[in-house]
């Protein structure tokens, strides 16, 4: 399926010698390109975008869609001071299929365009995605409202008493919408609100109610704070660990904000931590005390910059399979030469035999923790929430951590070596019960 | 959907004082049962069984179908003694809607009914699976031909001379097979063929090409011991390497044969297995040359065990995903239980401290050749064959066994470190570039 975008017109509250506001960058990606690329999660990658001010600019950043992977042809809307929806209607002779239509500043989740295109539509008919909630970041005074009886929206306007939606600016058309806009503004509305009223007129046009999803219109400098509130929290997962959740995760986000300026690739930024880990090991082999702190807190350092690389990857909207999967493998590296490095200093300072076997098992339940902790979240999510207090690689670099700064090694492993063996073979229990 | 079985006639070369054919059983399973089990993967959970010949005992067999976790009637079909057609008119008051139409004594890929399920059909038509393919078991003579022409039966008998197809037995059909029965009982002709050959004149015998999938109608005692090879045959995976395809698994496939005899559940010859691994670690531990060619036989013998519970679950069709990770947990258990035996054994007897270090590093090759295989075999499946050479945990223990019978632990070790890390780090880089 085909998106056009709207990327033409002035934002609201913006002056006429201002930026152009889907190229304002955030986090990563200018505006437009998220858009784009959030589309593209869906499937889509051939778009029309409709320019007018500062429309060069956008063309000249854009470019033929290559660098993100899509097909971009523009429409040039010189009228782009009137309604918006004039800037729908040029995309006429370029559309002759259901298309998507999408604003270029707003922001939204990926699913949405997933499963609108999954929607049935007929040739006379559109489709508006609509909330029922009341967001944090929704400005209601500023949002056009909607009234929706039985899956149709019978009204739409900003000034609405009635209403029971919002109106998110994500629309599944077919070209009948072009008919409509020259009905409403042959009547003297040129926006794309009156072009829906017409097809609501006509009981045509449907609601798709997103309200489980996120969306934000970005109009001013508040929502454009909210759209970087929004985009942070979202990286926290609810698979993240206690530790992870308290400490580690707060931090890597303020890092990755930094390394979000930079060029650095997640893969990179994996290859990082890995080597902080690393040299936490060397640290820790060396077995002084003056060394194991140094360690410590390298250790720790590698725990907390291993969130970075999936933030990263998760705000540029270029996550891979692959990337996930060289992060999970360098963990299990970086977890094994951790432990070793621990064994040894362990057993060059105190010369006690018994470390190899502790550090053994230690790495042994390290492993089994990671092994088994993938395909416990997949068999359960359905059935059970995630262990807020799970244990996991955020709390087991943090034992090391605290082990190392207090001096205690030989107690670590020990710990380390109880809880997360006890940890697997208490998955393996528990998953064989309920789902023999 | 719901499923009619044909279980009421008397094999073509059977006798009437014989058994009950579909109660024959094979590799653990009745030839029924299969049939149901077969079918059940693909969703369908209603059957309607027509019974005739020892049809009391069949229906004492299978009951309501509780046991198979699915749900059956019994249609008695007094006149089993006369043409097939006949058992499948006795349900037209049983079935009004479109329904998969099955032999009791054939066996079948579980992907023809996935895949037939999803076709369309018209409330006048009935689509007959064929088979384009002279395979192995086939026996021609025997086989009823149809002739296909644009996905159209236009002809169908057992002596046809222009032929390009063979009837499996395997049918999707709606309810006016039952007015084609009729019509050409009426005409005379009792048995299945003639009513499809009613619906082929009409235009409406739609042909759906399984040739790339399995099927064997199992009519004597010849087919029985080709049914048996062809299940047999099918437990050979393309990922198991040269160690599993020459040695373990053809002597895993005998023991599984036996364990069929029995009640042992696949979860519990995953333990057996894992036991194996444990006395032979044990054995191992001790470090003494004799308790080394113990141990080394046992952890050979374990790893062929470990074939026999993937075996027995899919003979009979109990696979389950939590088998499968309980399998391959305590399978990185047993790994390091075995490395550890081995490290133990050998620093008892050459107290060379040396050799923790090694054992470390197999240890961990060893868990990351684990770790990074699964999802190599995932993104790489689409792209390149599984390469017949694949290091996996066949080789592994096949190194440690024969390293145990030649008394070279620590050269083992270094060998299982070094190539067991290359392994995986190779597979890291070679997926970089493939699927960047």
């Amino acid at each position: 399926m085909k998106a056009l975008i709207l990327a033409a017109g002035l934002g609201i509250r913006q002056k006429e010698n201002g930026d152009s506001k889907p190229l304002i960058p955030l986090l990563g990606l200018s505006f437009i390109e998220r858009v784009i690329l959030t589309a593209k999660k869906s499937g889509i990658i051939d778009f029309q975008i409709v320019i007018g001010y500062k429309g060069k600019r956008i063309q000249k950043y854009l470019g033929s869609g290559e660098k993100l992977g899509v097909n971009i042809g523009y429409i040039y809307n010189d009228e782009w001071r009137k309604g918006n929806g004039i800037s729908v209607l040029k995309a006429k002779d370029f559309i002759q299929e259901p298309f998507i239509l999408l604003m270029a500043d707003h922001l939204f989740d990926d699913k949405i365009l997933f499963e609108l295109q999954k929607q049935t539509i007929e040739d006379n008919e559109c489709i508006l995605c609509v909330d029922k909630n009341r967001h944090k970041y929704l400005d209601v005074d500023d949002a056009t409202k909607v009234l929706i009886e039985d899956g149709q929206i019978k009204d739409i306007d900003k000034q609405l008493n009635d209403y029971n939606g919002i109106d998110t600016g994500i629309f599944l058309c077919t070209p009948v919408i072009f008919d409509a806009l020259e009905e409403s503004i042959t009547s003297g509305n040129e926006s794309l609100s009156a072009a829906i009223k017409v097809l609501a007129n006509r009981q045509k046009m449907k609601a798709f109610d997103i309200s489980d999803k996120y969306w934000l219109d970005v109009d001013d400098d508040n929502a454009l704070k909210n759209a970087k509130s929004l985009l942070l929290e979202k990286l926290k997962k609810n698979t993240d660990g206690p530790i992870s959740r308290i400490l580690n995760r707060p931090i890597s986000i303020k890092i990755s904000e930094l390394l979000l300026k930079t060029k650095i690739t997640p893969n990179q930024i994996s290859l990082i931590s890995f080597i902080a880990a690393l040299f936490g090991a060397l640290f820790f082999y060396i077995g002084d005390y003056l060394y194991l702190v140094i360690g410590g807190f390298l250790v720790q350092l590698s725990s907390i910059i291993d969130g970075c690389d999936g933030e990263v990857a998760r705000l540029k909207l270029v996550e891979t399979k692959y990337g996930g999967w060289f992060d999970a493998v360098l963990d299990r590296y970086a977890d094994a030469i951790i432990i070793f490095g621990m064994i040894h200093g362990h057993w060059l300072v105190h010369n006690d035999i018994i470390i190899w076997t502790i550090g053994f098992i230690a790495l042994v339940g390290s492993f089994l923790n990671s092994y088994t902790a993938d395909k416990y979240d997949v068999i359960f999510r359905k059935t059970i929430k995630v262990n807020r207090m799970r244990m996991g690689r955020d709390v087991r670099l943090f034992l090391i951590f605290i082990g190392a700064l207090s001096n205690q090694i030989l107690i670590t492993l020990v710990i380390l070596a109880i809880i997360s063996n006890f940890e697997a073979i208490r998955r393996l229990v528990v998953l064989r019960f309920k789902h023999a």
